[in-house]
């Protein structure tokens, strides 16, 4: 009999039919479209007139801004969809209304080297990627203009990456998104019926029932959610409590660099380098929901197609049992471990 | 300044992000990837036996269930993700909760011509494919299991066609999806506001503005809603106030016929038989929502890419315009309409 599973989070329902399971490896076997590539990469050194002048960049020194030197780069969005202006209009247009899409948007280049992937880079890089993401998200923290930032990553052309050269995205914006506002209102709920952090419990659970458990650390969680919506979504979460991104203390840098790269290498290794989608989900920068939020990472990989009853029902239906991905990315790892020994 | 759009009926905000903007022929350049095409067709006449036992089908009189001589035909999904069971079953899972999936899976098979889709096909055969929309959607109507019926169309690989046979499909599910609850939701603050129902004064606006209108005829508005989410997202919307799709008139059969036929066809020559998902919100089937809710189908075609953005922040950037769009498929219709005189 298929299943519907409760996220405990939101309260949506994801159907997880077995009956169209397919084995992990069955999702190795699609070939992978590759981003178009360019004449000429915006993003490699040399090249660094093609982009908006850049807002941060951790580079060797004596170099000079915008020009090579550095090793990791962040520049504005050429093509932003969201602009920082001094007044955002509202206006009527009929019945309707519009406003002006105020925020920023960025770029963080991950690295010079156009094909390093994260799994590719040296750890220590990973850790600047980090660096990067807690820099920025201090300095739109406190714009009274904006009301949250969201960090992200687009991995592949199905994931929607345009551009081949391994960036991070940062969309700084006035407004709060809904996808973080529906976790914040059941967080929130479960708050306020006096069972604590819903997070901090789903982490317990987790750790007490241990098969979703694909990786830990001294500071970190990786595991496959109870109701993952896709094929191998996958959530890295601080085991301390803390609702911003931007309290991510100094201990906590190096093992959140190693949960991201050791799962992404799981992925690139055992998936065959599936597209996919991170983003961090932070608290707002203005409501104060310390006790109720719980700021982590989620990895959605792009194996499946949201179709007709995706889109019209805004339900999941997802061919791959959550325990059966973490087992299969949990494996990688060990692999991964045992070669390293 | 890129701007964002309210949709007035959820309050969703869309970013129309013209600075990204592109022309809409732009899309028709993309290469349309086929769907696999299969040795032997289960949707093919004479291939009946591949498929469960048709539950209904318009045939030839005297012709045999199961065998050849229907014009149209609809069988359960060999790969249900819900299923009808007596009972069904709640189950708890440490802190988690899952149920049975209940529900009926259904494949309506437009015709027994493999290569004709809604465009091609003769007119009479549109109306009977909305015929078998309203004959098994009155099937599971009084269903106590059931909640909602959806029935949706994917076109074309990338929106999530397997199979290249023509068809559309039914859910009828015992839970309420969460699209159509938002949607629902909305609808009832504004009736509760006094301002009555939010989708007749939608039709209202948008007859007035002509902007966004993409045809009409005596009984049904072809437009493009003001807060798109996607390159030409299309509504087709009855004019006469009704809940449910149930409650469809026999009038109003042949105009949501020709209205959807000649969407399509404005899609298939203008855009290059772009990949889409149609889905039709229908009122649910217990509760009672007649001065409130306002059934309609929607036409989201599969032409830019959900990425990190959208699945992090669950909003969406749409980069044309809704009252462009909705011009380049009206003059599409105007050619249409001169080659038929």
């Amino acid at each position: 009999m298929p299943q519907l599973r409760q996220d405990l989070i939101t309260g949506r329902w994801v159907a997880v039919a077995t009956e169209r399971a397919k084995r992990p490896d069955s999702f190795t076997q699609a070939p992978r479209d590759a981003v178009a590539a360019k004449d000429i990469c915006p993003f490699c050194p040399g090249n660094e007139k093609m982009t908006p002048p850049e807002v941060l960049a951790y580079r060797e020194p004596g170099s000079a801004p915008n020009g090579p030197g550095w090793w990791l780069r962040v520049v504005p969005n050429l093509y932003a969809a969201f602009r920082l202006e001094p007044d955002g209009q509202t206006a009527h247009d009929g019945v309707f209304e519009q406003r002006d899409a105020i925020g920023a948007c960025e770029v963080l280049i991950s690295s010079p080297d156009h094909r390093a992937t994260t799994p590719l880079l040296p750890r220590h890089q990973v850790e600047e990627i980090v660096q990067s993401y807690l820099d920025r998200y201090h300095a739109h923290q406190r714009n009274p203009a904006l009301e949250y930032v969201l960090i992200l990553y687009n991995h592949g052309r199905p994931a929607g990456a345009s551009l081949e050269h391994p960036h991070s995205q940062l969309y700084a914006v006035g407004v709060v998104p809904p996808a973080f506002q529906e976790e914040l209102a059941g967080a929130q709920r479960h708050l306020a019926q006096g069972s604590g952090c819903v997070f901090c419990r789903i982490i317990t659970e987790e750790r007490r029932a241990g098969a979703r458990i694909i990786m830990e650390n001294e500071a970190f969680l990786v595991f496959a959610p109870y109701a993952a919506r896709t094929p191998f979504e996958t959530w890295i979460i601080p085991k301390r409590h803390a609702a911003s991104f931007g309290d991510l203390g100094g201990r906590e840098k190096a093992p959140l660099a190693e949960a991201l790269q050791r799962t992404l290498k799981a992925f690139r290794t055992g998936l065959n380098d599936p597209p996919f989608n991170y983003f961090i989900h932070s608290a707002p920068l203005k409501a104060r929901v310390d006790d109720a939020y719980h700021w982590h990472l989620e990895i959605i990989p792009k194996l499946s197609i949201a179709a007709g009853f995706e889109m019209g029902a805004g339900m999941w239906i997802n061919v791959v049992k959550p325990e059966d991905a973490a087992s299969f990315l949990r494996q990688q790892i060990t692999v991964e471990d045992r070669a390293a020994v």
